[in-house]
C-alpha cells in the first residue's frame, strides 16, 4: 500500500482526495499496489467531510509516520510549504506540488534535496494545471534545442480577455463578473498583473533552457490597461489580444516576458479562449508544438497531482529526474535591449499631420483606423524596447498629436 | 559512448541520422555519454552522403555488432522491420521505431519481448510525427480513466480538407497540387482512405485503455467523396470537416471509427489546419487536453525518434515501459450499433414535399440551405448507425426526394 499525505484542504487538496478515491481501481492497477490516502493537513475543520478522521493540525503527525511516502503539498505559498517539504523530503518522502510560488523561488533546490534523498520531488501541476507540459518538454522533446516557449498560462486573465473580445465589455466589467463567477479572486491582482503567469513561465524556462531562471528577472505587466477599443484595433488586423508569458533563446542568452500580445489569428495560441491554458513550444527540430488543457480547476489540477503520486510510486527508493542538468543561473537579457514591435494608440488634433509626424518618427509604418474620430493606430517596425520606448515619448511631443493612448506589443 | 543503427536511409531516417549529429553536443550532455550513429541499413547506395562510410546492406553487421545498443527502426512497412526487430531485440537491443503499421499490427507482443530482454521498444514517432502524446497518455494522464481519444491524425489528408475549405477548390484539385508538393505520396490510397490514421488511432487506444485494439475492428472512411458543397453546408453552420480518428468508452467496450466529420468551430480540433497534427484527449478527471504539431516530416519525426533514443539510453539494462496493463484484445462494437448523428444532404424535385417527407421519417430536424435550386441538407438527431442508415435508404423513396447526395457524421 501506498501511504499519501495531503498538505492543505483547498480546492486542490480536496481534489486529490476525490481523485485517489473516485479512481482507486485504476490507480491501484497502474501502480501495482493500492494508494491511500492516510493524513489531510489543515488548520480548519470540517465536520461534515468523510475527510475528519484522518484529518490533522500537525505536520509532525505525517512526519513521523512511516507509512506515508508520499507527501503532495497543495497548500501554495511560500511557508510553511518550504519547511513541510523540506522536512518531508529528509525524512525519505517523495513530495509531489502544486505550488508554484514554491517551485519558482525554490524548485531547482528542493530537487537536489530530492536526489540527495532517492525520493522524487514533482511539480507537473504547478504548470498549467493538468496540461501534459513538464515531461513532454524534458522527455518527448529531449532531442531538440529548446529556442523558445510561450504560453497563456493564466485562466483568469484569459477569460476575462476573451469576454472582451467576444462581448465588446470593459475590464473592470468582465472582471467583477468573473468574480461573482468564482473565475477571479476577490484580489485578482496576482492574476490580472500577471504575477502567476510570471512565476509559471519561470519555471518551464529552467527546464526548456537548463538553466535555472529567476522569475524576478521577468518583466511582467498585467493587463488592467487593456480596453476594448484595443481589442477592436487588433481585430481590425485579424488579431486578438493574449497574455503571453514567453521566453527566447537569444544570442546575449535570454529574452523573456510577461505583457498582453496583439497575436495574429494564425497564432495557435490565438485559438484558446476562456480559462483555457496552453503551452506553445518551439524546438530546432521539432518545430511547433502546443499542448492544451485546463489551466486550473479542482479536479484537472488534482489529475496531475495524483499523476505525479502515481510516478513517484512506480519508482519507489530512487529519483524521478525531470530537471535536465542545470548549472548557473540563467541570464535574462534587460527588456529594453530586446528586440519588439507594437500597436500604438495616437490621439489627434490632426490627423494628416499626426500621419507625417508618425512617419517622421517610426518611418514607413502601417497605420489603422476603426472610424474614431480623434485617434488611429500605428504598427511599429522592430526595434529594441530602448528605442521604441523613446520613439513613444517622442511622438507624444509632435505636430498634430495630442496624446499616446496605449502601446501593446506584437508577436514576432 | 552509446552506439545506434538506423534501419532505413529513407526520409525519417536521414533526418535520424541528422539530428543526432546536428544536436549531439546537446544529446551527449542529457545522456551523460555520447551518441554515434555506427551503421546505416539501406539497399540503396548514397554515394555522394556522408552516411557512405557507415552505411550497410546486411542486417547481420548490426546484430552482430555489440557496440550497438539502440537501433531505430525506421524503414515502414511489415517485414523485414517485424523480423529486425524481433532479432534486434533478442540481441539484446532497445528498438524505437516511427513504423505505424508495425506497431499497430505486432506492437504489443514487441513490447513483451523487449521486457523479457531488459530492453525497450518506444514508438512515439508512430504517431503523431514529433507530437508528445505517448507519455503524455500514459504518464501525465496516469490518474485518470481516459474516456475518449480523437484526432487529426493524418496531415496529408488535413492539407487537402483545409484548402479545400480555404480555397473553395475540389477534392482532385487539390491532391493533385499537394502531389506536386510532396504533401501526398503518388499512390495517396493509405492516407486519402483514412487507413494512415486507422492504424495510429488503433495505437492510442489500445494504450489509453490498456486493452490492445485491432486495428481491422475499426470502421474506416475516407475523404475522396467529400466536395466543395459538403464543405459549404458546414461553413453555414459554422462548422468545419475533418477528418476524425476516434475511440470512445462506451458500456459496451469501445465506439471506434475513422471517417470525415462536421466539428462545430467551437471544437478544438477545428481549428488545426494544414499539415499539422492534433490529438485532443478527454480523461475523468483531467477533463479536455489537446496535443498539437508537426503530423509528419523529416525533422519533427526524426525528433521524435531521438527522443526516444535518448530515453532508452538513459535506461540501458532496463525497459522503459509506456505500456500499461494489457490484457485481452479490446472489445470494438459493431458501427451498426454505435450512436451518431448526420449532415445528409438531399436533392429534391419539390422542396416543400421533401421537408415534409424529411420530417416523417427523421422527426422534428433542422434544414440547412445555401441558396440551392435543387437541394438542402438536413442535420439528424442522435440514432444508432443502423437506423439511420435505413432512414436514410428510406427517404430517397419518398415523395419529392430525387435521391441523397452526401452524408456525413457529426461530432457529439
Amino acid at each position: 500500500m501506498i501511504g499519501v499525505a495531503v498538505l492543505g484542504y483547498g480546492t486542490v487538496g480536496s481534489g486529490v482526495y476525490d481523485v485517489i478515491n473516485e479512481n482507486n481501481n485504476i490507480l491501484a492497477k497502474r501502480i501495482g499496489k493500492g494508494i491511500e490516502v492516510l493524513h489531510v493537513l489543515d488548520l480548519r475543520e470540517f465536520p461534515n467531510d468523510s475527510v475528519t478522521n484522518i484529518l490533522t493540525h500537525d505536520f509532525n503527525d505525517i512526519l513521523s509516520d512511516e507509512k506515508v511516502s508520499i507527501v503532495a503539498e497543495v497548500m501554495g505559498g511560500i511557508e510553511p510549504a518550504y519547511t513541510f517539504s523540506k522536512q518531508a523530503i529528509m525524512a525519505g518522502k517523495s513530495v509531489i506540488t502544486s505550488n508554484k510560488s514554491l517551485v519558482a523561488e525554490h524548485g531547482p533546490e528542493l530537487m537536489e534535496l530530492a536526489k540527495k534523498y532517492n525520493v522524487s520531488y514533482l511539480f507537473e501541476a504547478s504548470v498549467g494545471g493538468c496540461i501534459p507540459i513538464i515531461r513532454p518538454l524534458c522527455v518527448s522533446l529531449t532531442a531538440d534545442d529548446i529556442l523558445e516557449i510561450s504560453g497563456i498560462l493564466n485562466g483568469t486573465t484569459n477569460y476575462i480577455l476573451t469576454k472582451m473580445t467576444q462581448e465588446g465589455l470593459s475590464f473592470g466589467e468582465v472582471l467583477k463578473s468573473a468574480q461573482d463567477l468564482g473565475y477571479a479572486e476577490a484580489d485578482p491582482t496576482a492574476d490580472v498583473e500577471g504575477h502567476d503567469a510570471c512565476r509559471k513561465i519561470a519555471i518551464l524556462s529552467s527546464l526548456a533552457y537548463e538553466n535555472p531562471v529567476n522569475f524576478k528577472d521577468i518583466y511582467t505587466e498585467g493587463i488592467t490597461k487593456i480596453t476594448d477599443l484595443d481589442i477592436e484595433y487588433a481585430k481590425a488586423i485579424n488579431s486578438t489580444i493574449k497574455l503571453i508569458a514567453s521566453s527566447k533563446k537569444t544570442a546575449n542568452g535570454l529574452a523573456a516576458k510577461v505583457c498582453p500580445l496583439v497575436l495574429n489569428n494564425e497564432h495557435p495560441l490565438s485559438t484558446i479562449n476562456g480559462v483555457y491554458n496552453a503551452v506553445f513550444v518551439k524546438g530546432n527540430m521539432s518545430g511547433n508544438t502546443m499542448y492544451f488543457g485546463s489551466g486550473a480547476g479542482k479536479l484537472p489540477t488534482a489529475s496531475a497531482v495524483v499523476a505525479d503520486i502515481v510516478d513517484a510510486a512506480k519508482n519507489a527508493g530512487k529519483t524521478v529526474e525531470v530537471y535536465r542538468n542545470c548549472s548557473s543561473v540563467a541570464k535574462v537579457e534587460p527588456l529594453s535591449s530586446v528586440e519588439t514591435r507594437a500597436l500604438i494608440r495616437v490621439a489627434f488634433y490632426n490627423k494628416e499631420e499626426t500621419k507625417v509626424s508618425c512617419k517622421e518618427v517610426f518611418g514607413e509604418i502601417e497605420f489603422i483606423e476603426i472610424g474614431k474620430e480623434d485617434e488611429l493606430a500605428l504598427i511599429t517596425s522592430f526595434e529594441t524596447e530602448e528605442v521604441l520606448m523613446n520613439k513613444k515619448a517622442l511622438i507624444a511631443t509632435k505636430n498634430g498629436i495630442k496624446e499616446v493612448r496605449n502601446l501593446i506589443r506584437m508577436e514576432g
